[in-house]
C-alpha cells in the first residue's frame, strides 16, 4: 500500500541484495523509521522487539533472519542455529514456525556455496506468496463492501474493524483490511471506523496510520463505542482479521473481538473474518481450547505517546518495554 | 468510605460551618487533595472543572453553591444568580436542577437574614438523604452478593463494574459500589473487575481509587476484557450505574455498558444496574429516545497521566483539558 503516495512493503530485499529493511513499527505513528536488517540477530531483535509484529510479517521477517545468517556460515550447524534463536523470538508459532520449515527445505539439499542465495531466493519467494494470498483477500471479499455501496446508493460505507490486520500485520495488503484498500482503489466510498483497541492501541496507531497513509477514510473510536455506533445504524459492516482459525470455524482474535461480534448479532450487522488458509489450525476442534497468551499488566497501567512538550523525547521507548512485556507462553496470539 | 481507614465523604460542611470541602477528583488516583470552596463562583467551578462529578454528588455540590452565594446577599436577585450561574455548569441536568429546585423551595419563604442558614442547613439535609439512598441500595443489593458466596461456599465473588458509580460520584457509599461495600464490610469475601473505562478512564483512576482505598480487592482490566472472563467463569455478576433509566426500564449509561450487557447475556451472568429512584425519568417510554452527550475527541486522542520521570509535572492538568472538552448539549449524562 501506498505511504503519501509511495508504494511500501512492510518488508523487502535490501539495495545491496544481501540485506533486508524493515518500516520500524515501534515507532509509527509518530515516524516512518526503515531499520536495514544485516545479521541474524538484527532479525531476532526486530521481530522480538516489535518492530515487526502480524504473523505473517513475522514469518517473512524469519525468513530473511535465516538467510542473513547463512551469509558467512552456510554450514548445517549454522543453520540449526539461526532456526532456533528466531523461533525463540515470539511465541505467535504458526508463521513463524511454518516459514522456519520452509526455509529448512529450501536450504537443505544445497552445496554449502549456493545456500545463501537459495535462502535469499526463497524468503522473496515467502513475501512474494504473503502478497498474493492477501490480495485475493481483497479480491474476494470487495464484492460484499460493493454490494453495501450499491443498496447505499453511492453513500459511503461504514466498515467498523478491530486491531490492526492490515498490511503493516502483513507483507502488503492486510487481511481485514485488504478488502477495504480494494474497494478504496475501486473507488467505492469508504469509511472505517478504527477501535483504538486497548492495551496495546495497535488499531489507533497502526489501522488509523496506515489508512490515514494511503489516503481511506476513518476515525478512531474508543473500544466502547462499537456497540453504540450498531445501534444508530452508522456500522454497515465489521470485517476483522484472526489470530487462530479451529477446524470447526471458530475464531480467536484480539481481545474485544468477541464483544463487537455480539454487538454485531444483535443489531443484524454482517460481520466477517477475513483470513489466509495458513491461519487455520486443522489440529483443534473448537476455539475454547486455544491457549491466549497473557501479557505484561504494565500494557494497562502504562501507556506509549507522544509527550505535550518534549521534542527530544516525543514518545516513550515501547522497544524497551515491549521486550519485558513478552511473557513465556504456549499461545500463538498475533499482537 | 475509608480512605487508609479514615472515614469520607466527597463533601462536607467546613470547620468554619460557612464554607464547604471536598476532594478534588481531577487530582485522583495520584493525590489526595481536599478544597475548600468560599464562594458560588468555587462551587462552579468545582462542577464544571470536575473536580465533583456524578450526578448525586454534582446536586450535592450546587446545593452548597447555593448557600455560599447567599453568605453576603440573601436578596430574591442573589438566589436567582446563584440558580442560573450553577445550572450552566454541567449538561448533566436531573440532579443538578433537582438540588437547585429544592434550594429554592428551602430558602424563598424565609426572611432574608435566616435565608442563608437554611440554605446551609438544606444542603446538609441533600447530602444526608443522598448518604441514606446509597446506604439502601447497598443493603437491597448485598444480598445478591452474598447468594454467590453461599453457592460458592466462601469462594470470592468476582463482580464486574463499568466506569465510576462509587463513593466519589455520590456523597457517599455509590449506587454500583454500595452493595460491595457492604458484602466486604460484612466479610463476604469479593474481588471487582474493574473496567479502565475508555476514553476518561474513571474505571482505572476513580473505581480503583476508591476500591483501593477502602481496601476492597480489584483488578483494573481494559474494557475489551470483559466478554472473554466471562466466557471462562471468572466473572460472577455484573453491577453497573445508570445516568438515566427510562419508564420502560432502558437504561443508559457509560459507553461500553452495552457491550457488557450482551456479553453477561451470551454467557448466563447475572447483570443489575443500581440506582436511586431520582435517576428515572418517567417522561420518556424507551431509551432509544435518550440525548447522548457528544463529547471532545480530545479525549480518545491524548491521555492523562503521571510523566515517567518528571516530579515537578507528574501528571498532566486534566482540569484544563476538561473546561475544554464540556460540549454545549442537552444531555444528561454522568461523566
Amino acid at each position: 500500500m501506498n505511504i503519501d503516495g509511495k508504494p511500501y512493503r512492510t518488508i523487502w530485499l535490501g539495495a545491496d541484495g544481501a540485506s533486508a529493511e524493515i518500516i520500524d513499527q515501534t515507532k509509527l505513528p509518530f515516524a516512518l523509521e526503515i531499520v536495514p536488517l544485516k545479521t541474524l540477530e538484527d532479525a531476532a531483535h526486530a521481530i522480538s522487539s516489535m518492530q515487526v509484529r502480524g504473523a505473517p510479517l513475522i514469518g517473512a521477517t524469519a525468513a530473511y533472519g535465516v538467510a542473513l545468517g547463512l551469509r558467512d556460515d552456510p554450514s548445517d550447524a549454522a543453520v540449526d542455529r539461526a532456526c532456533e534463536v528466531l523461533a525463540a523470538t515470539r511465541p505467535t508459532a504458526i508463521n513463524l514456525r511454518w516459514a522456519l520449515d520452509e526455509m529448512q527445505k529450501a536450504i537443505r539439499n544445497q552445496p554449502h556455496e549456493a545456500r545463501a542465495a537459495a535462502a535469499f531466493a526463497r524468503a522473496a519467494e515467502i513475501c512474494d506468496e504473503d502478497v498474493e494470498t492477501c490480495r485475493k483477500i481483497g479480491e474476494h471479499g470487495v464484492g460484499l463492501i460493493r454490494a453495501h455501496a450499491e443498496k447505499k446508493k453511492g453513500e459511503r460505507v461504514n466498515i467498523l474493524t478491530h486491531c490492526n490486520a492490515g498490511w503493516l500485520a502483513t507483507v502488503d495488503w492486510g487481511t481485514a483490511l485488504a478488502p477495504i484498500y480494494r474497494a478504496h482503489d475501486e473507488g467505492i466510498p469508504v469509511h472505517v471506523w478504527v477501535d483504538e483497541t486497548r492495551p496495546r492501541n495497535q488499531g489507533a496507531s497502526l489501522t488509523a496510520f496506515e489508512l490515514k497513509a494511503h489516503g481511506v477514510p476513518h476515525t478512531i473510536i474508543a473500544d466502547n463505542t462499537g456497540g453504540h455506533l450498531m445501534q444508530r445504524k452508522l456500522v454497515d459492516l465489521c470485517i476483522v482479521g484472526t489470530d487462530r482459525t479451529t477446524a470447526n470455524g471458530d475464531v480467536a482474535n484480539k481481545i474485544g473481538t468477541y464483544l463487537k461480534a455480539l454487538a454485531a448479532k444483535d443489531n443484524g450487522v454482517q460481520f466477517f473474518v477475513a483470513l489466509p488458509h495458513s491461519t487455520i489450525d486443522w489440529s483443534l476442534d473448537d476455539g475454547s481450547i486455544i491457549p491466549i497468551e497473557e501479557r505484561d499488566a504494565i500494557e494497562v497501567t502504562e501507556m506509549t505517546g507522544r509527550l505535550p512538550d518534549a521534542r527530544s523525547r516525543p514518545w516513550r521507548s515501547r522497544q524497551k518495554g515491549a521486550r519485558r512485556r513478552i511473557m513465556p507462553s504456549t499461545s500463538r496470539r498475533r499482537a
